[in-house]
């Protein structure tokens, strides 16, 4: 298909395809004549991630930039890619290591440790966000805050294997790959919501005007 | 305290709590004299709250001061004042209600519905940004993306009432505020980092090395 007809298709306006295509975010069609190319149904597919990972995962170009290398590097093992690929939507600048943060880090480690999670980088953007979640926690001098974290694992050493497994319901690698993108970031943002509600649910009986009466 | 000595306690620079200050952010000190003020154990606290938000929750200031007016709004019933602090944080543009969106908030609502979470405000954020999520995942053509978000219902309903109690933990109103804010905004930043932990963790064993040996 032409350029208007894949934003036709796609929802994306020509001067973004354009823009996605200049930088590099999106190969370049089948050249069919000089001024003249053609795209394929890979090009939709493509678009249609984009515009997810910017538009309702927030995500940076840049990061997409990462996002879409990982995608499209063959031959790493798809743990690998995956790990970068995720590392990518989480993006972190790392904290100073003062006292606190260093108390935050090795909380963590023992964590991870008595988890037996041993296979999680403890150097990765991840292992670092959690880290700044302790020390901030820390700083409020709730004692029970940590009680959350390990709440939260507990939990997720129930539900990673059914995502993960929902991610693997692909015939290619790419597919993989993109479902894991788009169940980790989608469906993170989709998490944060059912959580909230099922806050407002349950604070409305806990805390609201049926519980004064 | 002066304010050399806030910002000691603190950690927060004396340029920012001037900036906080003026804004209003920050309550004023108590006057001692023409150009000085005392500062209090609530100017910490405060200040504590405010940099939790900014710098980990990743809010900016306008929804900083949201979550602090609904704080300090005196008499408001708490469910009602958690729904306005819990809104200022995860502030959302809206989308434009195209078919697919309008298809997706019918779907949010049946599954409101279906929960018998009947508490839940449809029109707030957080239903605008689950409306969202779920349109991109229709645009996915996944059939079972929607899956996950039951799932994650599931988990919540089990959740929730934990989280909710963990907030309402403290001796004031305020205190169940701050808590809920920091539960919702810095744990669910923590849940996030937890959950891709747990990923990185299974999918080692499903999809690395060892799952070829």
């Amino acid at each position: 298909m032409r350029i208007a007809e894949l934003s036709r298709t796609s929802g994306v306006p020509v001067p973004s395809i354009k823009y996605y295509l200049r930088i590099g975010l999106l190969p370049p069609g089948e050249r069919t004549a000089p001024n003249q190319a053609d795209y394929g149904q890979q090009h939709v597919h493509r678009l249609r991630l984009i515009r997810a990972l910017v538009d309702v995962g927030g995500l940076s170009i840049a990061a997409v930039g990462d996002v879409l290398a990982s995608l499209d590097e063959q031959g790493a093992n798809l743990h690998d890619a995956l790990g970068a690929a995720m590392g990518a939507t989480f993006p972190h600048d790392k904290g100073e290591d003062d006292s606190a943060r260093r108390a935050a880090r090795e909380w963590v480690e023992t964590f991870l440790d008595e988890r037996g999670w041993d296979d999680v980088d403890r150097d990765c953007p991840t292992a670092e966000v959690l880290i700044d979640a302790v020390t901030t926690m820390g700083r409020f001098e709730y004692l029970d805050s940590l009680e959350l974290v390990n709440v939260y694992a507990d939990i997720m050493e129930k539900l990673a294997p059914f995502e993960v497994a929902w991610s693997g319901r692909a015939d290619t690698p790419e597919g993989v790959l993109e479902r894991a993108v788009v169940g980790t970031v989608i469906g993170g943002i989709a998490f944060s919501a059912v959580r909230r509600m099922a806050h407002q649910h349950v604070s409305s009986r806990m805390f609201g005007d049926a519980a004064d009466s």
